[in-house]
Formats: C-alpha cells, structure tokens, sequence
C-alpha cells in the first residue's frame, strides 16, 4: 500500500495533502469572470451560490471583484496561500499558472481547462509542457480536462457545467471519482433521486498527474464514507488501481465501478475524450475480481449495491434463505440466487418442522418460502417465519418479499424486520415490490432501521449477489497472504542481446531454470547426427529445426515426427535443415532440436508483461480452445499455488482435470506448480521477458506431472538492467 | 396460425370468443361474499369500486345482495347469461361450479380458487375433476389458482390482492399475461409510475385450459396493443409458444418477457407455485430467438423496451449514430452499442466534412460525435448535427445525449427533436441522463411527440438493441418461408417392434434412408467373416459388436480399429465377439459390423422429440466440445437449409468452419444439408423416434462432404400410428 499516513500519499513525486483538495479552507479560482456564462464565472457563481464557506478568491487582472469576492491579478498577489487552486484559463497559459501557483504556496491545483492529450498533437505537447511545470514547481494537479469537483457536506460546488446547478443534493456516505464529469455528475443526480447521496464527487479529466486510483485511496481512509463508486475509460498504472482495490475489500468497502472504453469503437472514441488509453478489458475484470471494484451498468445497479452494503452486514458465506408471500417472486428470486452462485439449501428439519406449523395449509415450505396471500395482513405471522431462517445457522442471508406491505399493518411489519435486522449479524434485505412513495411509512422505518430495501426480487438478489461475492473475495484475500517462504527466489536467466524472439531450445533453457518439467531434448549440428552411434532417447523421436527467425516451423516443413530408428533420424535431420534453408534462405540456422516424443492433454500456458498491468501470467486449453473459445483465464503475476490451482478450475474446460468420462483424474498439483514458476519467471525477469509461450505443455494423469513439448521465449529488445 | 377470425381461437376443444373475458358486459361472481376480506368479498367490492360499468351478479345462497347488486342462489338462478363467471369458492366446489356455468351459458370462467395441480396428490386428482367439468360443459377456464384480472380501459378490476386496489393506474397500450399474479400486478403499479400504462392484464394461474399462448394469441390483434408482456413459468405447449412469437414478429408487437423456473431450485419452486413444469430453458431460448419473445429482467428492460417499440419505428439495420455533449456517455454507449451487436460506422466523408463545419473545436467528429459541454445551450447547433445524421444513408437508428437538456432552451430543443423523428421513419432515441420531473416540459414535447426517451444512456442503448434486433429476427422469419418443393418428403422407416435403442447398423439405415452419407459398413456373422476372400472395403477397416443393449462399446472391448488385413479381421471380429460376451452375456448379438475408417472433424448432430416443444435438432462439436463447454446450437424440426446454415455460424467455434489457421474452408453446405435432412426425418417420425444421436459425424474440406461414423436411434416404444 503506498499510504502511510493518512491521506499523504508518498508514491507520487511530491507529497500531497489531499484535505486540501477535498476539505479546503480557501479556493483560488484562476481565470475567474464577471461573465457567468463562461466556465471561470460560473465556478465563482457556483461557490458562492452553493454557499461554500470558506474563502474565495477569484484570479483575474482584468476585474477587482466578482459575484462579492475580492479578485486579485495574479496567484502570487492573493497576500495568504490558498489551500488549492481551480484553474479555468486557456490551455497554452496553465503551465504558467501552476508554476505561479508553486510560487505562491498552493501545493495543488484542479485544472479544468481541455486541450491537453484528448485534442491531437498540438495537445500533447501542452501537456508536456504542463508535465513539465508540474514536475517544476512541485503542484500537484486533478485534470486537466475536467469540471471539477464537489463536496456535498461542506456546501463546495466548485465545478461547471449543469451537474453544478443543482445545489439540493442530500448528503450520504459515498462518494466518487469519475474520469467522465458529465457522466458522472447525472449519475449523482439520478441517484439522489432514488435515495442514494454522495458526499464528494471528483472528476478527474485526462490524469495527467493525480489519478482514479490516488483519490480512491485517499478517500478509503474517511471513516464516514462507506461506499465508492468510479467510472473509468483507462488508467495509466493497472497495478495500482489493483492495490487499491485490495485495500477497498480488506477495509469492507466496494468500489462500484463502470469500466467502458472496452470495444475497439469505444477505445477510439475515449482518445479524443480524455486519452486514458490502457489495457486491455480482460486485465482489468482480472483485477476486478482479485479486489473490491464491482462491476455495475446501470444507476439500479449502483443504488441497490450500495444499500446493500450500507445495511453495514457482510454475509459469511453463499446460502440464502427466500421467504415471500409470492410464489412468482420466489421463483424469480430462486433463479438469480442460482445465476449468481447463491445457493438455497432446504430447511433442516427441525427448522422446517417449526415453520410448517406457523404456516396455512396451502404454503410452500421449502425454500423459497411461498407462504402466499393468504397471510394476508397478519405481519406477525409472517415475521414469525423470517425470523426462524433468521436464527437457523444454515443460512448467511435472509431475502424477504411480504405483499401485504402497503397494507395499514406495514408500519408494525417493518418495526418488527428492524427488530430482526438489528439483532442479527446476517443480511436481511426487503424486496419492496411497490412504488415507493405508497408506502412511505412503512419505508421509513426500514430505512431509519438501516434495513436494505430494493424495488424488485431480481434487484434484492443483485444486492445480495454483491454481498455474497465480496465476502469470497475478501476470504480469497486473506487465503492469499503467504509468508515469503512460500514465494519461488529469483533465478538468473541469460538472454542473447538484442535478439527478439529466442529459438525453441533457447527458450525452454529459461522455463527449466524456474524448474518447469521440458521434454528431454538435445540441440546437434547435422555433422553430430551423422556420426551417432545410439539413439540420444528411446524412439519415436521429433525433430526440428533450432532457429530464432523461423516461427511456425511446421509450415517450413522443419518438423518431423515419429522417428524410430537412427538412419530415420539422420535422413529426418538433412530434411529439415533442407527444408528451413528452402523456405527462410536467411534465417540464422543454430541446429537440429532432436526431441522424445511426449503425450497428454495439450494446455497452453504463457506469460506476458502488459504495459498498464506489468506481469501477467495466463492459462487455457490447447487447440482451438484458447484462441477460438476464448476458453483462458489469467492472473497478475506472480502468484501463489493456491491462485494457480483457482486458475485451472476457472477454465470451462475445468471438468476434464477432474476425470471426465471414465478418464483418470489429470496431474493438477503439477500443473498448479508449473504456473506458479512460469508466473515467477515472468514477474522476475519482467524488464527483460516480454512474452514467454509453452504450447503445447502435455499434462498427464495425477502423479505423472506435465511436460514442455514446445515454448518460446520473446526478450524485451531495450533489455533494461534487472 | 390457429386464430383463422378475431378473437375466436379454433386449436381448442371448443372455439371460445375472448371478449367475453376481456371486456365482458356482464360478470358472475361465485362464491362471493359480503365480508370484503374474504376473497370472494373483495373481488365485488373491487368491481364496485373500480367503477366497472357492466352488470355484476354475486352468487351466493346465503345473501340477497352484496355492495348494492342482487345476489343470486346459484348461476343457473340469474335469469340472464352472464359474458363471464369468476369463481372463489373452494376447490372441490370448482367442477361442480363449471358445470353450472355451463347450464348458464356461461362460455368461459376464471378460476381463482387454489388447491389444483400445484398441492400435491388431492390437488391433482381435483385438477383431473375440473379437466373432466371443462370437457362436459364446454365452458372455458382460465386459471386456477390464479388472481383476475383488470382491464383498465374499462375500468374492470376483476381480481384481489393489493394490485387491484390501486384504482388510479394509467391505461396505456400494453397488455400482460401472467402466470404469476403476485409478481404481474407488482409490475404493472412499477411500470405505472414510470409512464408506462397498461390496458389489460390477466393472471393465469396453473393454465389448465386456456393457456397464456391463448391469451397472447388474441391480445395481438387488438389494435389498441401495441406491446405486450409476460411472466412464464412453463407452458404445456412449447410450438404453441412459438407459432404465437412469430405472429407477434409478423405484426411488429415485441412480447416482453420473464422466463423463470429455470434452475433447479427454481423449477421446484415452480412446481408448487403454478405447477406449470415444461421444457428445458434452452428450448424456450430456441423458441424466443425465433419470434417476437425479447427476455427482460427488470421493471426498467420493460420500461425501456416498450417505449422503444412504442415511438412506432423500427430500424431497418444495425447500423447506429450515437450523438452526444458527453464523451462519457458516447463511450459507453459505444461499448453497449457493440455488445448488443450494434454497428457504429464512421460517418461518410461528406457527412463528415458537413458536420466537422458545425462543430466548435474541441469536438470528436467521429461515430460517438461529442459535441463536448461547449455547444452549451445552442439546441439548434445541436439539432443541426442530430439532423445530418438522421438524414445520412448510412444509419439505421439515432441515439441522441444532450446535456444541456435541463436548460431554459430545453423546450425548443425538445420541438425540435420532434419534428425531426417525426419526419423519419428511423427511430431517433433520446438519452435523458436527469431526473424526469425537473424538466418536465422539455419532456412532455417529446412524450406527445412520440420520440422515446431514456432515463441513461444505457438503457437507451437496451432500446435501440431490441428494436434492431427485432428487425432481424422479422428479415430472418421472412427469408425462412420456403415453398413446400423446398422441403423433404417424408420417407418410410422400419423400426424393430417392441425396441427401444437400436443397434448401430440398424440406426444408420434409418439416417441413410433420409439420405445422410453413412461410413461404408456391412454386418456379417462370424462364419462369414472366417470365409471372407477379400476385404469388403479398402483397408483400414473398424470391427464392431453389432448389439441394441450394448451402449458403450469401447469400454466393453468391442470396437477394433486400424486393422489392415484379412487375417487381422478376422482375428479381431472373433475378439470383438468373445469380449462383448463376456462383458454382456445376456445382449442380443445381431453380428458383427465391418466398416471402413473415415476422418474429418468430429461433429455431434442429433435430434430428440420434447414433450413440450416436440422435434428438436441440436448440433455441437465433438469430444468435449457438445458435452463440457454446452457448445451447441437448437432449431425445433424441420428447418430449412438456411436455418442450418444459420446454425453452423451460430457455434462458439465457428470459425473453424472457415477455414482456421491455415486448415481449408469445411464443407458447409454438406453440414447444412445433413441438419436438414435429420430434421426432417425427427420430424416425420416423432411419434415413433424418441432420439437420434450422430457421434462422431466427420466433416471434410469443401466439396469432401460428412459422413455418419456412428449413430444411435432410440425408438419411441410407445410407437403411436403415423
């Protein structure tokens, strides 16, 4: 984690105090205008409208007062530092006005001005230029290429735009960081409509210097924020927006997060809109699900995922209990818990002797529980019955649809769910089912209760879903932990200088130094061949061609297999070498790989170092399984066994490692450890590695491990000192 | 189509004419009650208070009159014949009731007592009662166990339960048909708040006569319905379903709808809720995919989708704009756009350059176009650009973002965004991105307009998938009409009496005489074999036990492939013998089957009979392919050769087919030509064929054709007459 202290983060250039761009006492508005209609107006219009309380001083030669406040011609000539700066003038002149800011104190500056990297050449060396005062005067920036931020408790509209105008948000324990301020603003808006308020709102531009992942961090540390929400196109460091992640889901607190920009089309589109260009989509779910970021699509998803975790209780596991007094709703509840990996285990039987008799003739007394309308208004009865699934230690949530909510009952009805709610530690979420504003007493009183309350079934088991994935995730945290024992120690490897992509014997000379089991194999000149007395393994042998410039060597007719005698061996060497110097006349020939032949299952297990994400180590299926079916799953390297074991059943194929169809069970011990070296290798040795293939890797039945039949090896040509 | 007038459903028992359910002008209710907690109370009071303008006659013996209206003895005692009797008296009183009605004249009646199918063994034998009272009487039932239903045009809230005490529901045109009333009214006072308003909604219960198909089937040709919705459980009727869906597609109105009880748990569920148990969900995936049925999730997919459908205008492609102020926005909705299949083509050079001069600088001039916050309050710059795009060939739909949509301007924007889809016949879709009521008259234009809007952006991209994809499934249902000389005549089989697998020679003799190419093989006895003068085919040769009661033959040793002469036939057709006597000693041996080796790739074609949506033909790859990954695509039987085709593409692993890596193109047209035929043969035997299983099918190059290796019939031992 790079936060050491609260809130200063240490990992970036200079230090910074984030309270200042949060909470500041004093705000300077760069480029302010009498004209309200221009951005540098409407910020001051804003402050002083939303009723920010502390000082404002608005930076301008041209006037001497705006909208009350006091204008000053220049930063350095406000008399006392301000806490931070908001920068509104046009984009040739903010480099200037960041070093005036280092003169005059302000460690950090919100620069709202576009142009920058979104707006073509010309941009992109401004924002050289702003790096370069960036790095000069020691300011920190948010932006450029934003519209600023808001903070809801302290009255601080400090933004433009129409998400500013809106000065009747209510206050609520989340918060967010969006790199979009449009859509991240309507977010805010939608959501307050539908209960859910925000404290702090940031956007954040084009992060030039300050990024999603800086201000998530910071904000994870305020105690009365217990939610965060984010929209991100790219980031420039993967591995820290994972770090931060991590501490999210150690500290209980989700991200929910709209990741877009993940088509080719879309990827285009972000380049012209804040130029967060990254890494591939499939890295970032990878990291999604090692850490607290959740995945949402919509405004719902956000406003039911966060009351569920506002209810302030984790589940310990995946079991839910279902009690309705509509079958319907049951039955639609029953198919989203089995979608998203809940599990509705039946009634142990005391606990379904105890609720037959508290339930009318007709009811369903399994689970779901439909104990149908004719319950009617008997509220009591009803929460009877949850509060028997309630105790039961077979069950981690309670998920409850009670029809007669509306009725005039409700309010008892729901004084007695917050009575249950409180005095358990287990999730207890209400599916409403009903306008809201029908009923409005009965919901107060679940929502004063801090009972978690949904529109719909299906939107209770989004909620829940949430919770139940987020309790796994952080046990896998914890699992993860391993003392440093258990990690591989590097090993040296010698890479040839400036070569690409190293022949096939070359290759796996490097995967065998982390230990990975290769086929036994030996590199010959044709002289060596002819003069062999004896067979260097038992037959059938494969030959091939050894060459750093020849990819697809089968093409080149520079393989051949099942070889089983010597004079088979020596006619099969002069072939190849034939063959190579026939279809790549120029390629550097270093030998004939001569090869026992080996069997198995065919995987494909590689490595690569992802610019945005670093290290990365990736599994599937030989064949057409990886490349057709898309059948892969990755991990950040390195990693321990027990993520390498979790990788091999996360494939679709996992069925087949486990004995498909009379076969023996396959050798997931061995494989497991062969991911874990290849992911040490790659991780060690990830400035001089750029990709690293073993395809086909054989795997075989347990106890027989795996083999390398075929691997190569691509270096990093800049070959940077380890 | 089984509806050949309007209204009058022919399939049926006895033709029935639904506006006497639908609109009835006079109503018996049974078993009401003056006491308006009891259900038969409640549904008179609920007429009453409704304000339902036709004559209601409570039956009862015990009262002479309830909430104002005479009371009668009994049904056959009213004088006059109601349209329609709702029935609320206990269960074992239904079928006498029926028959009552029937004496009445009484031609349809909604059941809405439980106890039937869905409470185990009693419940079951009632529901055969009732089933026996429809059959004499001729009276039709909808229901049991279900709660009423409403038709808000006409003021009718004939039900009970709390959705039919909301008297203040809007009407709008859109119709349900629910299996669940619970969850359906729920819906239906959800929807309601958010603008959409219904016209009809019938709950049915546990379907044991007219069926929610039924229902469907005569809502479509109401003029004043223009998208319907519907929560099923299971159908008795799968074909039913689909011929319904088609007609739906036929007449442009999309069917909404939750398809629920899919999981295990559910389906448990199911079965004491509505009893209403049917086919796998894949077969009702097959049968929606195919027709006018678009699967929703939440109240908003509905809220969305209907008022995408409601702006009248359905795309004629893909291919779609996306205007925005908001580069967020534009790039999720581009990431949405491309999930759903939705193209983004880049504007045309002299679109492009029309637009790049009415754009401000900072503009992205692409496919998302962001405007950026800049064109601020300017609607009609805005508009100008919406309007280049509308009228370019190159796009099917418009989506438009504005921000600035909340401003004074906002009416005139709104005007103008009217006249503009107003003037097309491609739907222009409006992303709102605020909270509904602060602009309410910039809104308003746009609802009387008739253009949709949408709370986000991407619900309006959920909008414009649905419409673009109703598109192509109308293109698809058009181009799959073939002449009946298209289609394959029926051809005689032989099946053995009294067999229920059938042994591989046997089966493949059935296959061959639909004209897919079997492997050259021939049965022999051992004595034949022994005396063989030469092979029967070219070597190498297959040997296999020839048996209907051995299934697995490789695992009973015997199977003997890779033989090569006479002498190794004849000594592995003894082994094959002796093995699979030892392993099976009481099989009927039939003989000994000889065939030539075949190689290709190995595909799974098959066919079954579903008891509810009768023939199906699925087809997947082989090996792990059909049986781990579940890659495999359905089609109910017959299909035409573009269906086939259709299916081929529609694998996970299609582009092997293509010609992957190198491999030439597959034969195609071979394939679709086999699917073809084994569709039509599990079509024209379905009452004799229970399945058919083609494993391995071997595909060839192009021009090479497939050939059946192995198959397997199995015998509907029933075997019903042609």
């Amino acid at each position: 984690m790079s936060v050491s202290e609260r809130g200063v983060i240490h990992s970036l250039p200079v230090p910074v105090d984030l309270r200042k761009l949060v909470s500041p006492a004093s705000i300077a508005v760069v480029g302010a205008s009498q004209d309200t209609k221009r951005v540098g107006g409407e910020i001051v219009l804003n402050l002083k409208a939303g009723g920010f309380r502390g000082d404002v001083f608005p930076v301008n030669p041209k006037y001497s007062e705006i909208c009350g406040y006091s204008c000053f011609p220049g930063v350095t000539e406000i008399g006392k530092s301000a806490d931070m700066a908001v920068v509104a003038v046009n984009a040739e002149l903010v480099p200037n006005v960041i070093r005036q800011c280092g003169k005059a104190g302000i460690s950090i500056a919100v620069v709202l001005s576009s142009g920058f990297g979104e707006a073509g050449a010309s941009g992109i060396k401004l924002q050289r230029d702003l790096d370069d005062a960036i790095a000069e005067s020691g300011v920190r920036i948010v932006g450029p290429n934003c519209i600023g931020l808001m903070n809801v408790r302290r009255h601080m509209y400090c933004g433009f735009g129409p998400g500013f105008r809106n000065h009747g948000l209510s206050k609520g324990p989340v918060a967010m960081v969006t790199q979009s301020g449009g859509y991240g603003f309507s977010v805010v808006g939608l959501c307050n409509h539908q209960g859910i308020g925000f404290s702090q709102i940031i956007s954040t531009g084009n992060e030039c210097d300050l990024s999603t992942a800086d201000l998530i961090d910071y904000i994870l540390d305020d105690d009365e924020i217990k939610v965060v929400v984010t929209y991100i196109e790219g980031v420039k460091d993967g591995r820290r927006l994972l770090e931060v992640g991590q501490k999210a889901l150690a500290c209980g607190k989700p991200i929910l997060c709209w990741k877009v920009g993940n088509s080719v089309v879309a990827r285009n589109a972000v380049a012209s809109h804040t130029a967060n260009l990254s890494a591939p989509y499939e890295l970032f779910k990878t990291a999604f699900s090692g850490s607290g970021y959740i995945e949402i699509r919509e405004i719902e998803d956000l406003v039911d995922i966060a009351r569920g975790f506002l209810g302030g209780r984790i589940p310990r596991g995946r079991r839910v209990a279902v009690v309705t007094t509509s079958g319907g709703s049951g039955v639609l509840m029953a198919d989203r818990c089995d979608e998203a990996r809940l599990t509705l285990p039946e009634p142990p039987p005391a606990l379904l002797e105890s609720i037959r008799s508290m339930l009318p003739p007709h009811s369903a007394v399994t689970n779901p529980v439909d104990m149908t309308a004719q319950v009617g208004d008997d509220a009591a009865s009803f929460n009877r019955v949850v509060k028997a699934f309630v105790d039961s230690p077979a069950y981690d949530q309670i998920l409850v649809r009670y029809g007669a909510v509306q009725g005039v009952n409700a309010p008892a009805w729901a004084t007695g769910m917050v009575a249950m709610a409180q005095a358990t530690q287990k999730p207890v979420l209400v599916a409403w089912s009903r306008v809201p504003d029908t009923s409005s007493k009965a919901l107060q009183i679940l929502e004063e209760g801090g009972v978690p309350w949904f529109i719909t079934p299906g939107r209770t088991v989004t909620a829940a879903a949430a919770l139940g994935d987020f309790h796994c995730r952080q046990t896998k945290l914890q699992q993860s932990v391993v003392g440093p024992d258990e990690w591989f120690s590097k090993v040296p490897i010698n890479l040839p200088p400036r070569t690409d992509a190293l022949g096939e014997h070359a290759s796996k000379q490097i995967i065998a130094a982390y230990g990975i089991p290769v086929v036994n194999e030996r590199l010959f000149n044709l002289a060596e061949i002819e003069n062999l007395e004896q067979s260097p393994f038992a037959f059938p042998l494969v030959v091939k061609i050894e060459s750093p410039d020849i990819a697809h060597k089968t093409e080149a007719g520079a393989v051949i297999t099942g070889i089983r005698s010597l004079p088979e061996l020596r006619q099969a060497a002069g072939k190849v070498a034939a063959s190579a110097k026939k279809h790549f006349p120029d390629a550097v020939i270093e030998g004939v790989l001569v090869q026992q032949t080996c069997s198995g299952m065919e995987l494909i297990l590689g490595g690569f170092v992802d610019d945005c994400f670093g290290p990365v180590v990736i599994l599937g299926l030989g064949g057409i399984h990886a490349e057709v079916l898309k059948d892969v799953t990755r991990r950040f390297a390195p990693v321990s066994r027990a993520s390498a074991r979790e990788m091999i059943f996360e494939l679709r194929a996992a069925p087949l490692f486990s004995g498909y169809r009379g076969m023996p069970p396959l050798d997931v011990e061995a494989l497991a450890d062969a991911i874990f070296r290849l992911a040490h290798l790659i991780s060690h040795h990830k400035d001089q590695i750029r990709e690293i293939d073993i395809n086909p890797l054989f795997i075989g039945p347990a106890g027989t491990g795996v083999i390398a039949a075929d691997a190569l090896v691509i270096a990093n040509i800049e070959q940077k000192a380890q």
